[in-house]
């Protein structure tokens, strides 16, 4: 590389990141404990590629309207288009029409990933970001929608987030047949009318109301065009979010059949609770739709207290799978959007030990000895304590303490030429070190008793660290 | 969706593939003995997105002449060209500059992910695979490369595969020296002479020959084409894989330090070695270089014994941080093929379990039932046993069991309508019934002992079930 070549800036794409140690092993405790809750329920693995045939994944996601919005895609040699995936829903439909004659049917699986959508980031909005996914295919009763539902409210509990959170369920049919007594037909209409209602729990029915209606105006002046309902076409849908649902209707029957499943497996309306507000945006859901909401506060950017909201849903898409196949498949299932529930766990303390413990690090005191520092290190190794040799190119003592220090390191190892002839090592306790340290304010006080250091003999080196680690 | 519409092929896009259950726990079982070498080692976690910059990634992928040839690329909305990491080298070069004030110097670090090549598919040749990588960043020395190969090794034993490995060390400036010394100065004439070194384990030194001339003709009559090397300038190459390396080489002087650190560490020549033939191709090499290399042997296509030959491998890499930066950042690290090291492990019987055990199996015997079979499932659940009730739209006993056989299911369990008034369970079990009918011949017989299948009070559930599934 000559010295004219430019540099180039190293950085990332918008709304990609990368990960930490800390973050690494948070999240990899939280997904092991959700898998447990899946594994318990009778739920299998499977993973599929990040890869699928644009035309496999279909243009299922919501609020876009240009074509591949929202996706990346790209063409294959052969001149076809192939994109990435944006949920784990869609190459579980390939999945399991590919593999039909083999699987056992109804399918229970789950799968972990990453997911993409191509949209502009934001603070908590990524373009690549993981979800954590189950679903059963083949089973078309309101006992599979349940079986999601409690599912997700063990999840919760087994994160240790008993008692804040809900589980909502509602139904598409029922909102479709509000839809229809309202008289309500056009598509963009529906959607506005869907929004409204979704917005119940931050608006109150006054807010809804109005975004029925003409419109609503915030505190800070913004208007949002409301879905133009009339008089009596408002009452209709403001009735049902009173809670009054439509008669005759599919969707309360299988709401009614949920609840008695819910009642006799013990799972009260603290945990899952029917909720007319409930709207999920995805226009495959075909029945039962469900989201997991948090409910205790958080400070938005604003500053003001809201509820901390949804970390993941889902519902019944019977007609995902009919897109491979001529015969009826039906499946439900939900996500869990894992970034978002760790950003929880770490607010309410849930998440687990974010800063990992380093090695036992053997200070290079002489480079000529380094055969003699990798025979200790390879000692400890063996002993199955973490532990290494110092790499770096500096002899300095204390920058190789403090590098020990920087790696979260319990203790270094010090030898000399002095200790070599004596067959003994230095060992300097750096977590003694610093408790020590605290406590003793003299510096020259400080030097003298030379807090956490002590000496051993060389062939104690296992059992004395051994011994060191095992203190609390 | 009407009856006319086009059904869409359930198919992945070459390449691509999907990852059973079994697969999914072997390799993640595998990954997590990997992971505790690495920690064991020093190394800490760290992980990347999958897309990065085109040109932070750079072209570093050997055999490619087209621009972008074996990288998926996509142009940003802001006109930059992002792309696929095609491997996890590039992406930490890339992260250590971007963090180079607060990350500890020397840096060791892990990371396991899929990279990707846009290259054309064939027999164990994917288009998206696993890759865990370990590298030191900011260290110049041979203890880090020799650390490296020390980690490798004890990887491979961890694995159980000791007595079947060797890890092959060479360096590249010895190469080059003896490039320098044959008076081979044309970059293509270098790697053809290379590629005839990377031979001899193949061809052995009367093969080499023939490639470092015109050229080779195999058994088949295929021919390949040679370096051109005249016999002056073939014997030098010879004279070096024949065991005499360049005189005054900085390569060597390398290679004799590791070696002792291999010595004190005791580490033998039967675990490592420092073999002149290894060749890597990746061109960003600049020091040491290192293999896997299993060598048990295993039928090639042509129904051929081979050596199972290379899991992984890496080397020192000075020269790929001072793309981002101007100080000199010196790097080593290697790369194990995560589908390739599994693939001999299932090979050499060291993987572990590939069938998972499946759930208990509430069965449906009357759909007016489900919240009482469901109270029956959330119990065992509670309990920690994996169960589920039958979900499928069958009432069919047979075939409701034969869903239980194939999901590996222990037992399942009976309640209609005769058992409900008395208040018991038919407990089937399902594995000692598979060793019962093994035994017993005659169906009558077999009728009439009903193997395997009991009954017990419905309060006893739970603990009939512990019972059952605790026995041998």
């Amino acid at each position: 590389m000559t010295e004219k070549t430019k540099l180039i800036a190293p950085r990332l794409p918008r709304g990609f990141e990368d990960r930490s140690p800390g973050e690494i092993a948070a999240v990899g405790a939280m997904i092991e404990t959700i898998r447990k809750v899946y594994e318990r329920y009778g739920f299998d693995p499977v993973e599929t590629p990040l890869f699928e045939y644009t035309e496999t994944l279909g243009k299922f996601l919501p609020d876009t309207d240009r074509p591949n919005a929202g996706v990346f895609s790209l063409q294959d040699d052969d001149e076809q288009w192939m994109s990435l995936r944006y949920d784990l829903t869609a190459p579980l439909a390939r999945y399991f029409a590919e593999n039909y004659e083999s699987l056992p049917k109804p399918y229970r699986s789950y799968r972990q990933g990453y997911v993409f959508r191509n949209e502009k980031p934001g603070p908590g909005r990524f373009r690549q970001f993981m979800q954590f996914d189950a679903d059963t295919v083949g089973a078309g009763g309101p006992e599979a929608d349940a079986e999601m539902c409690m599912m997700m409210a063990d999840v919760m509990d087994a994160l240790g987030l008993g008692g804040k959170y809900v589980v909502r369920v509602n139904n598409r049919k029922v909102l479709d047949g509000v839809l229809e007594a309202a008289g309500v037909a056009a598509d963009e209409q529906k959607l506005a009318v869907l929004r409204a209602v979704d917005k119940l729990d931050k608006f109150g029915p006054e807010g809804v109301k109005l975004l029925l209606g003409a419109g609503r105006k915030d505190e800070s002046g913004d208007f949002t065009k409301g879905a133009g309902l009339d008089e009596a076409q408002a009452a209709v849908v403001l009735d049902y979010v009173g809670g009054k649902p439509p008669a005759d209707n599919e969707g309360v029957v299988e709401l009614n059949a949920m609840q008695a499943l819910f009642d006799a497996a013990g799972y009260g309306a603290d945990r899952i609770k029917i909720d007319p507000s409930v709207v999920r945006g995805l226009e495959y859901y075909t029945g039962p739709v469900f989201e997991i909401e948090l409910t205790f506060k958080v400070q938005n950017e604003k500053g003001q207290d809201v509820v901390f909201g949804s970390v993941g849903g889902g519902g019944r898409y019977d007609g995902l799978v009919s897109r491979f196949r001529r015969e009826p498949v039906p499946a439900t299932g939900f996500s869990i959007g894992v970034s978002r529930l760790a950003n929880a766990l770490k607010l309410t303390g849930n998440l687990g030990a974010t800063e990992p413990v380093g090695p036992v690090v053997v200070l290079v005191m002489d480079k000529a000895e380094t055969a003699g520092y990798q025979a200790m290190v390879a000692e400890l190794r063996r002993a199955g304590i973490r532990a290494e040799m110092f790499l770096g190119n500096t002899k300095n003592f204390g920058k190789q303490v403090a590098y020990a220090d920087k790696r979260n390191a319990p203790a270094v190892i010090i030898e000399g030429s002095q200790e070599r002839e004596q067959g003994i090592l230095q060992v300097k306790d750096l977590v003694a070190g610093k408790q020590a340290a605290q406590a003793i304010a003299d510096n020259a006080e400080w030097k003298a008793a030379r807090p956490g250091q002590f000496e051993i003999r060389r062939d104690d080196l296992v059992s004395a660290i051994q011994k060191l680690l095992s203190e609390p």
